[in-house]
């Protein structure tokens, strides 16, 4: 941290600073040219809050100058982290898929669904068993029996299974069913949870809130990992803006920004990005191509007649054509994809 | 609803999207002039999800027409609803001010806060139990001893209590201390957390989450007020935005706003709305100007060495002034202010 | 400004960085703990780009410390200025209140506005002759005939005159007919015009931009105050936020906060801060509670009728019940409002 | 344009709103249910300003159903436009990229700066003359001997020259020198420039506001061609939101977006997008993968000691790599980009 002092400041009001800031466990150097002192702190507790310093009489600017997140930092850990999903890992060469529907509704639906994102090359089966909407006279999910499904149809396919967990009491029960636990973006600073999931050992998918900086998303993760548990991806899932034509804006910079300050895996959800069906294939190719390590996107056998989110969900063959284009892109950055021979020949013929 | 056709929209089309709205149980109404088809439909489910439509081949434009929440509608209850806190009834013509320490640190800090309060004109005591922090590293509260030395601190003086709750776990715990239950700004959509309340009968505290628009926030109250909780209480407390000088930009017009579409109280928080002691007055007097029912404030007896948001907390005399300053302002408005002999002669002699 | 290098950053990267600094004409303070070496740098040239450090390799952080701004801070001269427009002044005890329609439309609604803004207690007649409409099928303003009938209007009831320049060619024509030119929020940074109109004698009423954060708005002030003109007022109109309720979000906060940086007068406009009727008189209040130095307001003879911004213009007895609950309120912060005896009598009887 | 009445207007409330849109001359369709009666109103001013409606009593919600603009809109001219920059055309199957310093600083770097985008494959050269600074402090631009000097250096490559008018005033010389005219963020809604820009008959390239959302972009590119100029190209170059690790956060998704809406080109600027050289190429790729129609990227010979937004200009060895990888992503939107056999050789050996 540092402090520069008013020009006017007297020798009072500096000391006073001072002594606050070794109460704090800092360590202060001052130095003085013609017009001001500058007073620099290292050390001090990780939690310290700025703001202290900064209403104090003879204070002109407090820089606080390190991230106050450490686990989640690239300085603490310079190489990538790979989260693994038993034999799928997220964060390594491939670019991993997930894909399903909103909610699982039926059988038939999530069955449909896994076999359909499964040919095209998804490797993940996405799907909500409970469900936080921002009305409470909308579907709510189906709970457990949504999760005995979506495992079996998983499993019938080979694929992996993310769903959300939507407070403490669910972890034990999804936890069950699911190899990763899905965070969502409205309860990225629940911290009751968040404290909860990092004692758990299964991988999370923490989702960015829609007013979280980059910052306070990796002090989320700070939470997971400072409670034991390493295996966090990040979702960038779009923010709130002024702009309200698209749901939200998709912040397609923090790909390559958390891959900077970070080491953790981060993929991108382009159908809570946009919230629109005809802008998810254009920024889901956007999110490759910047470098994300994977997505999550929203696949409905009968989109028009989805429980939830039908109109951010596309179809079955535009998926496919989706993961044939980012087939092509994925090289563009050292990046493979995974080439289903079946879904190969199901497009484009 | 109302859905635009495109001018070069099929007859086929249109009765696609007829077929669908009936579906839902929508009664339509088709206008056709020399350009397009307009078709207004009535009924159908309320959390009817708009954007499947607009997703539809031939249409231009949906404009959702009636807002999604019902019984927070001053539609619904046309005249104010008053929350009473015992014989301290918030939405009132008195304007009714909460105030006191972040945390509840020790017996003698709750306490010399709850004198200070009380002595000049504050109704309800405030203070943290289980804090919500952005920094696993911060202080986290004292919990249950918290809530009994702040109840004890509450009674010596005549003050209600107003405390948060975090997590479905902590409500019947902290029911047992306070009057009415905060519910923070990072869970106004914690939808769990909201259901269990809306089966409580303790009165709600409902904080405006910094990027709730004023609808997301209605129907926020409205998960509380369906579940049979008719108490809530609104709070803003500032919303995210690109300034940030400032923590949060307080959105002072969200008072009338939501004093024309609700019925229930709304009170402001300039302590969390600014996050700097020095803007805490000036956004206080603003507030109160606007029409807002009610303050709740930050004050500490000692704010250079509270354990948190010290820096956004006043010092005793400052809220001394600060309770007069008000006192003038509120007749403008046709409000009055609790006026304690004691408080009035402390203040400017 | 203060640099941090990576605890891993080598002695050539240090060296590298100061180098930089030096030929930057900066004075470089190095200091080292047992992490990491931080550089302090005063001096150099003003419009240093910080980023250029931040992109160097082995820079953790950089930190930008002194407001970018001079003249207009409160560090280059403490007391208040105010901004007189013959014998009215803006800055002082007084609050200063503007008043009239959006554009001038005839000579009767000029002068019927002036009078009934003149007897509610306003000083200064508002009137636009050339406006800047988002479409161009919009009314676009009568030009100088409407400055000429502004200008009657203005002296037959011993008003000031404000109105826009939008253009440099149009600062020699309206400077002819008003005593203070206002620079719209479009134009905020418009460095041609406020290039031109530093040059100017005549004050000038800067409006924030929609998007400008409150350190660009000063920046803005600079242009100028550095080309020599000393009379600027400054107006908080609204940012731009997700809410989309109001037409933006009025920063009442930033009148406290500009009155700490800066010594020019700061007004509001809670016309264009809300975009709606019936939330002005609330906003109005609210600003002047906070400290504003003053208000401008749309009034119009008959809203409804308006040739533009007829829906956030008020109603003349909507402007009299207002200026009467502000002379309630402006005691409260040891200011005072124009007393007119015939306001005074024509309201409430 | 829709009307809502509330459910207890009266019927003479209900005809006065019918009146005042027969007076701006709309059709009106009346529809009553049990409830309510909504007025479906067709026709009317281009320019009617909806809160009218609003504020009139007895009026629950206005929705404005059709687009404010026509001439840029894709429902008045369903095929896309490409405009004509001499032999090469924006719009069309092949990516366009414009590349160059910031500002042209001396004949030598604009020399430079010029070889090596055209070997890398751009068409265009990019450079300013006149700069628009936030602060009055920092370097203003050569002026018209940076016109002379890109001009001679784009010619020596046979390369187009894109350079920007910021005032009315240069409009005639920059079109001199230039084959499309640059219109900045910051005058998107500078309405005496665009109306003169309308009547030019040299092509435009318009950036989109920090704050402007679409449709406002919308309305200033409508200002062009209502004036009589068809050549306009649009450009995303990112928006102010709460985030500031990069400058502004660049909505890529506003290609798909606009796409949609206007038959109008769009092009993307990674540069002032993110305001960070490492943050340049993985958005330059992403907005390629999204669809856009070209780039414009600040290229330098010697970013470090350019004269202003060194820390976003990337180096030429960055371009000629980010060109390569460019060249793989076009075709998985069926595009193409300038393959230059010399650039081919240069990268990768």
């Amino acid at each position: 941290m540092v402090v520069v002092m008013e020009e006017r400041a007297s020798e009072e009001q500096i000391q006073r600073v001072i002594a606050h800031l070794v109460e704090h466990q800092f360590d202060v150097h001052r130095s003085t040219d013609q017009l001001r002192s500058m007073l620099g702190a290292v050390g001090g507790v990780r939690s310290f809050d700025a703001r202290l310093i900064e209403v104090m009489d003879g204070v002109q600017e407090v820089a606080r100058i390190t991230e106050p997140y450490k686990l989640a930092s690239r300085t603490f850990r310079p190489e990538n982290t790979t989260v693994p999903l038993g034999e799928v890992r997220v964060g390594g060469d491939e670019v991993i898929v997930m894909a399903g529907p909103c909610s699982v509704e039926t059988e038939e639906q999530i069955g449909a669904a896994a076999a359909a994102v499964k040919n095209a090359g998804a490797k993940v089966l996405r799907g909500g068993a409970f469900k936080p909407r921002s009305s409470p006279y909308s579907f709510q999910g189906l709970g457990e029996e949504a999760l005995r499904l979506m495992r079996a149809a998983a499993d019938a396919e080979g694929l992996k299974v993310v769903s959300e967990v939507m407070d403490v009491s669910q972890i034990e029960l999804v936890s069950r069913y699911a190899d990763i636990l899905q965070v969502g973006a409205r309860n990225m600073q629940n911290y009751s949870l968040l404290r909860e999931l990092g004692r758990s050992g299964t991988p999370i998918l923490l989702k960015r809130g829609i007013s979280a900086n980059i910052e306070e998303w990796l002090l989320s993760a700070e939470y997971l990992l400072s409670g034991g548990n390493p295996n966090v991806v990040l979702c960038e899932r779009g923010i709130r803006t002024f702009e309200n034509y698209t749901r939200n804006t998709m912040d397609i910079s923090a790909v390559p920004v958390v891959q900077k300050l970070s080491h953790l895996p981060i993929i991108a959800d382009p159908s809570h990005g946009t919230g629109l069906r005809d802008k998810v294939a254009p920024m889901a190719r956007a999110a490759i191509a910047a470098g994300a390590d994977g997505l999550i996107i929203e696949v409905h056998p009968d989109p028009d007649h989805a429980l939830s989110d039908g109109a951010q969900s596309i179809f079955p063959a535009q998926f496919d054509r989706l993961m044939a284009e980012l087939r092509i892109i994925a090289p563009a950055i050292g990046r493979s994809i995974c080439l289903e021979p079946a879904a190969y020949r199901g497009w484009g013929t």
